[in-house]
């Protein structure tokens, strides 16, 4: 690996509805941007937001460098600044799972189940990752038949995404916030392994003060619940109070 | 078992989209009268149509017959008269199973493939069977959350809905017919076994003649191809010319 004191950004690869992918002068290495906007609706609602990309950016490594020290591999590198971030590059595999411990959003309005109703063992989907055809909800024989990922893949990234959940409500448990679901996306390294990517962070939890009840993540600007980039700043100030964490 | 003969119709249980179910003076016979009627999009298209019942009915009831000699047990007793069947009572496990040989219908819409593309396995799809939900589609984690069925339950069904799908595969072929997707439904029978339960006919099948290429299901309907009924009698005739069925 290139000494991480020389890493140079060189082209933008990517730009999505949160980040910018940039690749640098180690080809196993990605320069992450994370941008000052929010989306919801898969694009629909789009607003530019000062501070915002900031705070997920270092939620984000908060979290990942935690899951690292529990043994939950991804591909955090280094925080850099404010808003930018090295990470491992991997070839993602274009599921986005989702874990629910309590019901909401899509899985409340399919269902028309009790909001928050809590479920016996936390549920795992799969979203085919496809702007195009809006994430569209997907099954495993339907994964395999669409050769998205092997059965062996779906079962390692239900087995990543668990130990996640775990650890996640371990660390929200400890700031009094409960974990509602949350959604990760698994890519391929170079050496084949399958391991954590992407962000985690209220943009991709639903997380709910246990005293308050209050949203602390994206379905205050889902909702139009007030001002986002406050909320976040918050759960980041609590985040990084929590034992072990900073 | 109550003596067939002496079978008497007694209360109008439920009324489906597609049929009328009844009470018999024997608890674990139920009575099916297959309705002259057609409906598509959960209800939103309903039409009344003179043969539909009969053909139906028919239908349903050569293949179930012929899927018992095959070894898949199944509600199905015996034909009354043109609309009327007796069935074995069960308690329905509100799961629509679908298989899926070739692309069609709700799954080319969401992964935007191609019409009829075949997959190297036929698929499974669960979905949960509930007007008021619109039957929304349901992965097994869902099932299990919901208490809907269990682990070992849905295991059982998709054997039984794959067992379904080789037979009825070797019955179309020998009608030059492809058999694009089905839906079954399975209930628990008064000893606790699961069988195969409601109907199987060109309304819960997908059929396209290979060398027309036209549809012979319910998709006429759906797609205002045509004439429902006549297509249902062309089906009914070529299926009772196939050795073995009749
Ligand atoms: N380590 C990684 N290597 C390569 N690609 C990644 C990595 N982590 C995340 N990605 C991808 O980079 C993009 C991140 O930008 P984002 O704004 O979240 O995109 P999107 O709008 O597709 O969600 C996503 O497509 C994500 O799958
Ligand atoms: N053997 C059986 N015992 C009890 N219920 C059955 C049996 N076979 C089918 N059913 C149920 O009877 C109803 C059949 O009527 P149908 O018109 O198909 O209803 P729907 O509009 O709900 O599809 C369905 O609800 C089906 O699940
Ligand atoms: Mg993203
Ligand atoms: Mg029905």
């Amino acid at each position: 690996m290139t000494d991480l004191t020389q890493i140079e950004k060189r082209d933008l690869l990517y730009k999505g509805k949160a980040k910018e992918m940039f690749t640098t002068n180690d080809p196993d290495i990605m320069w992450v941007h994370y941008m000052d906007q929010v989306t919801a609706f898969n694009g629909k609602k789009k607003v530019q937001m000062a501070g915002k990309g900031q705070t997920n950016c270092e939620i984000s490594a908060l979290i990942f460098t935690d899951l690292a020290k529990h043994g939950i591999e991804n591909h955090f590198i280094k925080q850099l600044d404010a808003n930018n971030q090295l990470v491992k590059r991997v070839k993602i595999i274009p599921l986005e799972t989702v874990v629910r411990n309590f019901a909401s959003g899509s899985f409340e309005k399919r269902f028309a189940v009790k909001h928050l109703l809590k479920f016996d063992k936390p549920i795992t989907e799969f979203y085919y990752k496809s702007d195009e055809l809006d994430d569209p909800f997907i099954n495993d024989f339907e994964v395999e038949a669409l050769k998205i990922a092997t059965e062996d893949q779906m079962n390692q990234i239900r087995a990543i995404a668990l130990m996640v959940n775990n650890r996640l409500k371990e660390i929200f448990d400890k700031m009094a916030i409960d974990l509602v679901d949350f959604k990760v996306e698994i890519g391929i390294d170079r050496d084949g392994k399958l391991i954590l990517a992407d962000e985690i962070s209220p943009d991709s939890c639903r997380l709910v003060d246990r005293k308050t009840k209050k949203s602390l993540d994206k379905d205050v600007f889902r909702k139009g619940l007030g001002e986002l980039v406050p909320v976040y700043k918050e759960l980041l100030g609590r985040l990084e109070k929590v034992e072990g964490v900073n």
